[in-house]
């Protein structure tokens, strides 16, 4: 039997979730298990992965070619290691030597971001892209450069993490150590932490959010705060417009370093659509150095949504083990 | 005679600086001018630029391969066009076709700080490295990334405008129109401001400096700061230490977006050293996202000093020649 298949794992700060993917990106089976809080031992995010492996690869084994992790973490460049994941309970973990023993196919282990881009430049919004620049907004903020279909990992592995430059000086605590991390301005986080201000404020504008939670902020989600922005809650829509600032800010400052052609914006608050992206837009168009006298990067949303991660962690793994093969003879 | 030699020329904010340069990246003879000041026309710049070459291949033509020019602006992607120069008074310059028209041997045009690392990584401070950034500190802040020996030049060709990704929301205003850029922290244009604030402001802190230009403000320049920090004056060490720090900040944020393993800062206000770098290197390793979970890079000094762009101007051109000459049949 061929093994034109691989399973994809994309580990974030709230979830892990699989997929068994075929060559063309579609997810044939999916599965998924909360993330257990980061106070827990490295092993029982293990355990958990390894779960949600084994009931993907369940009556499909023998077609699958190799399985992929993306990590949300600073994956080495072993691509074995998580050297540090802030959301998470890793710190130097032996990621793909610990899953090894207990998988019977071939595992890669990335970063969750490369993942996604990789996935939107195969088979997604950056299709025959040159430069792209992806940044997902999740728990918090990954990112990924894609340059002329490689994927560029940094000396030590770890580039990419755009949710970690300062924005602001003396900002807010970021959950890395520092202050005023983009990510605590652009990212799910920011976005139910804006919101939970105003809740435990009893500001009048929060009347419609604190509704949908039955007066609990600690209850109140991103994806809440996205139905209620589409509901039209104009406090919803204002927070979503602070957030796209902000997510402008940085494409900005990403377009002035990188200068790509494609900035892909994926992760779960990008579900909020041109909510989060109009106002990012015109932030960027304010905020670009050059502007008028320079072309300028599209900003346009993920194609591949929440799965992107999961896609993209599966087919690099499959590309691993067919560069891994022996090259047949012609 | 074999053409084993190129003319590199760099134009900054403040000078033309010409050189001739063997295949081995030394300088065998200089030219130089004032750069003409911005309100002036694109053409009087052309004409210095002409001037400068000339001299240079006065009885040397017939043993030149190429003339690059490494100029401080957005070279567009065709390499043949200035987008835009906000130290200079280009916009849409077709800077090759008018010099081409005017010089006897083949034409290169880049930026003047991808010139600059270029030079450094074949001949200078980041020779074998796999992953480096450049930061220039002269007027502005220029800069570039070598990623396997290739610079990068992102989609428009204006990659490495790091001196524009902003780090104070709202802070000093940069002439390419925006506010709280990196140059506006970091460069010797703030140097100069700085000090310029406290002789202004008739502050105690600045009699040794005012003594150094007779009590005029406007005479002061950044090597005169650098030799009164050299000097001992501690307002001058101070400010040293203040543009370091900026100077560790936004290398901290280029380490979280492309985690080289190698950053060379260059430029005049290199000049001052450690100075200068030991302050940036402690914002750096406090600043760094993930510091103590991973390998960090080193931050060292230019070997080249100023002439890293007119000699990475020269090598690139030449290169660019060899490139487009048909290949020799073994």
């Amino acid at each position: 039997m061929s093994r034109a298949l691989a399973v994809g794992i994309d580990i974030g700060g709230t979830k892990v979730a699989g997929g068994l993917v075929d060559a063309d990106g579609q997810v044939l089976a999916r599965a998924r298990r909360d993330t257990p809080h980061r106070s827990t031992s490295p092993a029982v995010v293990e355990d958990t992965i390894v779960e949600v492996v084994a009931e993907l690869l369940s009556g499909t084994v023998d077609e699958v070619a190799a399985v992929g992790i993306g990590a949300a973490g600073f994956v080495a460049a072993d691509r074995a290691t998580v050297a540090f994941a802030p959301h998470l309970s890793w710190r130097d973990e032996p990621l793909e030597h610990n899953l090894q023993r207990r998988v019977p196919v071939p595992i890669s282990v990335d970063n969750d971001a490369n993942a996604a881009a990789w996935a939107e430049w195969r088979f997604g919004a950056a299709q025959g892209q040159s430069h792209v620049v992806m940044v997902n907004l999740g728990t918090g903020i990954g990112g990924a450069l894609v340059l002329d279909g490689q994927i560029m990992r940094g000396r030590f592995g770890i580039a990419g993490e755009f949710g970690h430059m300062q924005v602001v000086p003396g900002g807010q605590r970021c959950e890395c150590g520092n202050k005023g991390c983009w990510e605590q301005y652009a990212s799910g986080n920011a976005l139910v932490r804006e919101a939970r201000s105003l809740m435990t404020a009893n500001s009048p504008m929060a009347t419609d959010l604190l509704a949908r939670v039955d007066g609990d902020p600690l209850a109140l989600t991103g994806p809440m705060i996205t139905d209620a922005a589409r509901d039209g809650d104009t406090t919803a829509i204002e927070l979503f417009t602070e957030i796209g600032h902000w997510l402008g800010v940085g494409i900005a400052n990403l377009a002035a370093a990188f200068d790509p052609g494609l900035f892909v914006i994926g992760g779960g608050v990008s579900a909020a659509g041109d909510l989060l992206l109009e106002p990012a837009r015109i932030t960027f168009r304010r905020q670009l150095t050059g502007r008028g006298y320079r072309p300028e990067a599209a900003i346009v949303g993920a194609a591949l949504g929440n799965e992107a991660g999961l896609i993209g962690a599966a087919d690099l793994a499959r590309r691993d083990v067919v560069e891994r093969a022996p090259a047949e003879t012609p």
